[in-house]
């Protein structure tokens, strides 16, 4: 159910960019997390049916614009090795949906004004 | 140049649902601005290589969501009759980028505590 005072609500799709081009979206974050779960960017990016060579390159890509590496490879061991997200890579989750949830407590705040 | 203090920014896409779907986004304001400008729902159409039955389509569409119509025919006379976007229309085009700069203003706030 939902008020007059509600019927409109406002969506929103928000990324980081840093200096020189695209650093954090959804489907980044994604990859962050699936690479914490499974302690691998292989599997982690099996879990989103993105390829190793895809993932790395982001994961190449988000350690480049980073002050320090977001994901970092554990070399040696059986199987070879995996990989694990760094604090700082944590912070960057935690900071892009706390970004998404002020944003969106915003809006929705805005969408309660919203008449036409 | 960029300060490391400005060194991410936040991108953002909104839109405007109603209760029961999508209600306005950056395609059908733009459409809304080509009818006012053409006085015509196949020329504001043809401005975005969108066909005539998409864009009346997607008028019905938002003219149904909104407590008055955005658009509005207008019958007869030479040429067989335009279209005009009415008070209402005018009144969504100006929400639509109030609510975009609003939301930007605040991602700009967000983004300059961005450290990584």
């Amino acid at each position: 159910m939902t008020t007059a005072k509600n019927k409109y609500a406002i969506g929103l799709h928000i990324w980081v960019n840093e200096d020189s081009g695209h650093f954090l979206g959804k489907g980044r974050i994604q990859l962050l997390e699936n690479i914490k779960s499974t302690g691998s960017i292989t599997k982690g990016a099996g879990l989103m049916k993105m390829s190793y060579r895809q993932a790395w390159q982001m994961v190449q890509d988000m350690n480049s614009r980073a002050d320090q590496p977001l994901v970092e490879k554990i070399l040696g061991g059986k199987g070879g090795g995996g990989a694990i997200v760094t604090d700082a890579g944590n912070k960057a989750i935690r900071l892009f949906y706390g970004l998404e949830e002020k944003l969106s407590k915003y809006a929705t705040q805005l969408s309660e004004k919203i008449k036409l």
